[in-house]
């Protein structure tokens, strides 16, 4: 005969690894905290194995619908028996009648998904018993209605309006408002009222009486709270959670315990450490006389814990000693429900508690300080994504700003930037000045602009708006709702509290608070606490990969050698290309008509470039800096055709001066490309205009031997991007050395800069054995790898395509966040393998933005690469990261 | 001893398969000739090994400059004696001198690189004899002074032009003209002067004197020879031919036989049948008392074999004889050289022969059928590139047409088109119509456009101008230089003849004859002889790819079945969209604000394609024909964003009604797209718009129903283009099933049409073992792939930098027309083996460009693709490259 049914001590003794599986997340619970010793009330456990035996019976109807599985009745009668001599009550009859609650709790947890009874147990007579019994006849007729609603909604299936419907009219003939104005007497009478519901509910067949006999009314309970297992919300939310659904629920029966019998009475909540901070000390609310629905239905406010404290210390000591032990069982901040009856504590549940991210790292860390946990677990307990909110950037103060209005905090972070008013303006902007994206709200269509803006406002829309769910995603600072901006788009301006801001002006906005600022606050990194610093130190005792950052300003390398950063894995130097001060010089290279023009154009930009490297190479002194010779077509630096020929066609037509832009109109229509993507950039650019490539590594070269003579120790690395062919990346590498070797010679000073290649285009990773022979490093460009593999358009995808793909299950993830294991990730793969096949002393790395995504990481290290390098602000992230990677196949975590 | 010098009949002795290597090819075909019993001037050869003992020596500077090695003069010495035996003739003296010839001769043919020198062994007194022996004093001088001047330049470095400026001078003092009419004495006195001018050469040092010793003319003559291999034109020619600089040359040292003692001599060249038709009659011409020069320098006009025949009857027989011997001997058609000297024949020379493609194919099915060569080394003997020239259409008849103008003919083929100015128009317009580019003259910039172009038409330049040779290369037909064209291409117009012709209108150009026509002058594919369907049909027994067409309509589908087309392996849907009739229909289908706006359109081109489809199928009865679903972005169909923005702004300032082009501008907009090649298009447009979809699909299986309720055979498989997910291809399969099973039903009709995708998109191809579980057949579209895989945009990359990567060596081919097999065909491998391997029933075919191209398919064939699809008019090019790929490995080519 199968074992269907465990009082929590038994249970306790079933092996430890089925103990989830068979007696659910609660049940194992219940076993574990009374194995401990704890105040657990007692009770008793039906197995998921019953539950799925009573389903398969439902299922082959050979039993009668409802009939429990052989044994299983008998044996709930069994641990009745036992819980009656334990408790000292009596199941449904005598002056201390034994109440029970039936609760579902399935291995994994499906919160509000099935059914739960409380106060079962009572009847006509139990109800008298209790009410004589806890001094309180309201609170005996109280439970005893509400025994019934909740009885009659989940086993009888007559819906809790009708119930609700009564207690209005009730409260209607007795003239009160509010439920606690009706008296025992007239509980009473809706106990009566309920009772005939009972009866009357089935139409004219009639129904069935309210069973008064508890052993019917727990058959009923147990038969209700299996069945919830295939409710339609619970098969949903398993859908939804891909929780398997042939699990069942496991049935807990337990005595029920009250915190409203008098005075010494009442119900808590709380964690072992401030869920918030993580501060260690106990942090949670107590309600006198009460129990725990009364505190959600918030019948009065809950008291601090210390209340507890000042009126039954030696409760409160005892709860203190608990939870304490909890944690250190569980090794984990605890999140835990308690009622006290007359004095007595009773633990109810406990669980790893939620916490913020800033206190996720807290408790990591002191619990591993603690000698609780292992620094590795400590590692372990983080979500790297966590720590990307710990480290947004907030304000440093807007003292004196100008504070323009206040919407909702939709994504946390502070930023600046010019306001424009639509996605195709902010993607085109974005090429040079950091801009946020101003409408009255986003549509899908949008995507594109939004991730090509710093930060998001919009005038309408809530917390679940389409701007706050994909700003949250994206992790750009987001303001929304902010009701009392007027959006005027198509004339670009808006308008609030009477001021008029052009598109272009700045905007500050903390997406912390909701508030926006006129002009530019400052702001500064989000003072993460010092555990955020030991954490990331752990986490770097464990990791493999080296972690390096993109950057392209001497600010961006000081702030990532600050994150952390082991150098700089791509630093793009077209971004030195826009500004005020160099397009027009930019634009002259482009447009020369003969070599003297390039020549006096490039002679400026070649100071310009000088003096960048010179800065972001002293910044990252002693650590490579990989910087990308230039990558985008040069159209980018031209205005866009569409508007130019517009511009022409108004002068033409206005019979004013139009040569000069007619001109440009020509040489952009020359450079226009129908897929710049693919089109004339990278390698393939360097090698039309080699001018160009002489210049950055002049100025590169130059920059190094400068800091030489500084007694600094510069260590660039040139990086020739967009290759796909081996004489393409011969040649290229082979101006690069002439030059290095020229400015060498000429500064009198030895140069050892290694060259190497990004890896982006399909072609480049079929063929990089072979491209190994002339690099030193290759570093994978998984953005323009994943367009190409893909044939996704990044730009183009997100707004028109990749939105749907994901909600149509056709994609799982975003494969420009995700970096796509299968398809790219298997070119990668090869190029790895027959790359260092071919060069054993290649170095490898990742500058895509895949750099910074965890999952990404974990399969990066899997794969052998060196390093990854993203974003500044990520680069914790990535520490953290590639810490979990390696610890993570050697760590069961804990449950 | 290293034997360096071989007699004709000795060097027939070494074994044959290093005759070319030994005695390079001219020295190898006078053995073989001379082993045949063939006529041959008596000589000897000195081997290539001789020439690099020779080299290696000047190289080490051990011996003096330019000494022979070891043995090899004595050796010239003892061959020398032998020739004098056998030619009855004494070198340097006597009264029957020997002159010889020394002619290079290397492995492979480099035609006048090298040196060679004619009638040594002149000197003051064998002249005398010379002209004793002919009776032609004038003969004998006029040979003299041509040594001199020969020996003058290529052995002691005496600039021709020195000999030439003597010559003048000699001519005006006697006051004439022409060579010819100078006497024997005024050449005499040349040579006086000849000699006279080597003594002065070398400046104050003075020259060294002309040798009068033949033995150290010829030692001077065979240092030269060798030395030329190593001059800076031959090793450019080799660099360029891509023949190793390691072989060196032969010298072959050979009896001068002359054309011109008398009238019973003279000198002739000829084919064993026409080069021009390949018929099969002698095709020659020869000139009585003559040498070979003469008949270069063009003193009279040569005449017919016949005229030999006439005179010499026992000569021509002899030389029919012989040639038809060399003939039988080398299994082709050969290119001779002969001499008659007083009545008797000597070959001098033979080869195979050059030919028309129209000959080629009639030569190689005429040895066939002779016995001479097998069927399958006739179809090894046409090259697969020249079926494309036999096949070009041609004018039908153009009587009655206009004739505008005539200008060279560039490149063959007729065809009619709308004319356009700019490479950007016809880029533009050949989407939905034929263009003819017209233009001053063309540049690489304009290559999009030329490729755009179904002909090319320009004012000016000549036969290899830039226009010609792209034309020629794309298979263009191309006029060039009409000069009496005037194209102002800004205002959008050309005049010729006093005519004025628009954008837009229509002219047909001949590019075998040169003629433009006005209007559409019908045209037909060339009559290409019978031997063609023979050869083909050859080809076909032998092949095991299948060939298939890419064909849009029922024109084509059939041109393409008479082709010999086993069905269409592309059927490009959206080409049908296009054309003035459809395209309302199909802007209203994507501008459709509402589903019934939509719907309606749909039903609409529901009509139209069921009957292209109807039409189709009907030309390709039984064969199977594969339709892909609509594929290019929709964007495509609608008016460039360019133009519509400058119309709104034009239209605005005119302050007129611009509110209908506003909202098409911004709907433009919103489908613009930044690379639309890899956007909103191919499965991806079908998934997010599936009732185009379902409406294509509709259309086709209606058009199946029709026919097979009218008794035939319809063979349709349905295509899935730009397919890189799984789930796309699954979701998109299974909306193709519904609609196919709807219809089935409702027509009451099985329906049972296979489901396959394109793979273009390189992820495809890394997990075409998934995809291969839902799908009935894998196309390769080569050209996406090739885009995606290189990261090469076509349309950019072929005006912006392939070009020069082609020149700078970067890319060998261009990878558009010649499949790049070690990147792309890697992932194309990749596919067929992982495709193959999860569903063993898959079938393959490729429908790329590269369908058309002999190498690619060979390589396509290779790999075991069941089938290529190629334009209709390269299907014979491709059953011949097919047929030659399974032949290749298995015969060794006759040299």
């Amino acid at each position: 005969m199968t074992q269907f049914a465990f009082s929590f001590p038994e249970a306790a003794k079933i092996q430890q690894s089925l103990h989830k599986d068979l007696l659910g997340g609660k049940g194992a619970g219940l076993a574990e905290m009374t194995r401990l010793g704890l105040p657990v009330p007692p009770g008793f456990t039906l197995t998921t194995a019953a539950c799925l035996a009573f389903l398969e019976g439902q299922k082959e109807g050979q039993k009668g619908q409802g009939e429990f599985p052989v044994g299983l009745w008998d044996q709930v009668l069994k641990q009745l028996s036992a819980l009656e001599r334990e408790s000292g009550k009596t199941f449904g009859h005598g002056s201390n009648p034994l109440l029970v609650s039936v609760r579902s709790g399935a291995k994994f947890s499906m919160p509000g998904m099935m059914d739960t009874l409380l106060n079962l147990g009572l009847n006509d007579q139990t109800v008298q018993a209790l009410a004589l019994e806890s001094g309180d006849a309201r609170f005996a007729w109280d439970s005893y209605r509400r025994f019934l609603a909740l009885y009659g909604d989940v086993v009888r299936g007559i819906a809790k309006h009708n119930f609700d419907e009564i207690m209005d009219t009730l409260k209607r003939e007795r003239g009160v408002q509010g439920d606690l104005e009706l008296t025992a007497s007239d509980l009473e009478a809706l106990v009566g009222r309920f009772q005939a519901l009972y009866l009357e509910h089935g139409g004219e067949h009639g129904g069935v009486a309210f069973p008064q006999d508890p052993l019917e009314q727990l058959a009923g309970a147990i038969r209700a709270v299996f069945s919830s297992w295939n409710t339609r919300r619970a098969v949903t939310y398993r859908q939804i959670n891909n929780i398997p659904h042939n699990l069942g629920t496991a049935v807990n029966v337990q005595a029920m315990v009250f915190g409203n019998l008098g005075q010494n009475s009442g119900t808590g909540v709380g964690f072992t450490r401030d869920p918030n901070t993580g501060g260690s000390e106990l942090f949670g609310e107590f309600m006198f006389q009460a129990q725990g629905e009364d505190v959600v239905a918030g019948i009065r406010t809950p008291e601090p814990l210390e209340a507890l404290q000042h009126r039954l210390p030696a409760v409160h000591r005892q709860l203190v000693q608990t939870v304490r032990l909890l944690e250190r069982h569980y090794f984990d901040m605890q999140d835990f429900e308690f009622t006290v009856e007359k004095g007595q504590l009773f633990v109810l549940q406990t669980r790893s508690g939620k916490r913020t991210s800033q206190a996720a790292v807290k408790v990591a860390v002191d619990l591993a300080l603690e000698g609780l946990i292992t620094r590795a677990e400590a590692v372990m307990r983080v979500p790297p994504a966590a720590l990307e909110q710990v480290l947004h950037p907030r304000l440093q103060s807007h003292h004196g700003a100008k504070l323009l209005t206040k919407g909702l905090p939709a994504s946390p972070g502070a930023v600046s930037g010019a306001v424009v008013f639509s996605a195709d303006v902010a993607l085109e902007r974005s090429k040079f000045q950091k801009v946020l994206l101003v409408t009255s709200e986003t549509s899908p269509e949008d995507i594109h602009g939004m991730h090509a803006s710093v930060g998001i406002l919009t005038a309408r829309g809530g917390m679940t708006s389409h701007a706050a769910v994909v700003a949250r995603g994206m992790g750009r600072p987001a303001v929304v709702g902010a009701e009392s901006l007027k959006v005027n788009a198509a004339a670009g301006w808006l308008e609030v509290g009477g001021i008029r801001i052009l598109q272009g002006e700045t905007l500050t906005l903390d997406g912390a608070s909701g508030q926006v600022f006129l002009g530019n606050v400052p702001t500064e990194p989000s003072q993460a606490g010092p555990e955020l610093e030991t954490l990331l130190a752990w986490a770097d005792t464990h990791r493999r990969l080296k972690v390096r950052a993109n950057a392209d300003t001497p600010e961006d390398a000081i702030r990532a050698r600050a994150f952390g950063a082991e150098g700089i894995g791509l630093c793009r130097t077209e971004h030195m290309f826009f500004g005020d001060e160099r397009l027009p010089w930019v634009r002259q290279m482009i447009l020369a008509e003969n070599e003297l023009e390039e020549k006096h154009a490039l002679e400026r930009l070649l100071e310009m470039q000088q003096a960048d490297f010179y800065g972001i190479l002293q910044a990252m002194d002693g650590l490579p800096v990989t910087i990308r010779l230039l990558d985008p077509p040069l159209h980018e630096f031209l205005p866009a055709l569409e508007g130019l020929a517009v511009e022409v066609a108004q002068l033409e037509l206005k019979k004013q001066d139009h040569h000069e832009s007619k001109n440009l109109l020509a040489r952009v229509r020359q450079l226009h490309e129908h897929n710049p993507m693919m089109g004339l950039r990278g390698v393939r650019l360097l090698l039309t205009r080699p001018a160009i490539l002489e210049m950055q590594v002049r100025a590169i070269a130059q920059a190094a031997c400068q800091l030489k003579l500084e007694g600094q120790n510069p260590q660039p690395e040139i990086m020739i991007p967009l290759v796909g062919l081996t004489e393409e990346l011969k040649q290229a590498r082979d101006l690069v050395k002439n030059t290095l070797e020229q400015v060498s010679l000429e500064q009198n000073t030895p140069l050892n800069i290694p060259i190497g290649t990004m890896i982006e285009v399909p072609r480049a990773c079929l063929i990089a054995g072979e491209l190994a022979q002339h690099a030193d490093f290759f570093s994978f460009g998984t953005n323009d790898l994943t367009q190409m593999t893909l044939g996704f358009s990044r730009d183009d995808a997100q707004g028109k395509f990749l939105g749907q793909y994901l909600e149509g299950g056709i994609l799982e993830k975003d494969p420009f966040a995700t970096l796509d294991t299968v398809g790219v990730g298997r070119l990668l793969e090869l190029a790895v393998q027959e790359g260092v096949r071919s060069r054993g002393t290649l170095k490898l790395g990742i500058c895509g933005e895949h750099g910074g995504d965890p999952a990404s990481i974990a399969y990066f290290h899997r794969v052998g690469l060196e390093y990854v390098s993203c974003s500044p602000y990520r680069v914790p992230v990535a520490r953290l990261s590639a810490a979990r990677a390696v610890l993570e196949p050697r760590l069961i975590p804990n449950p």
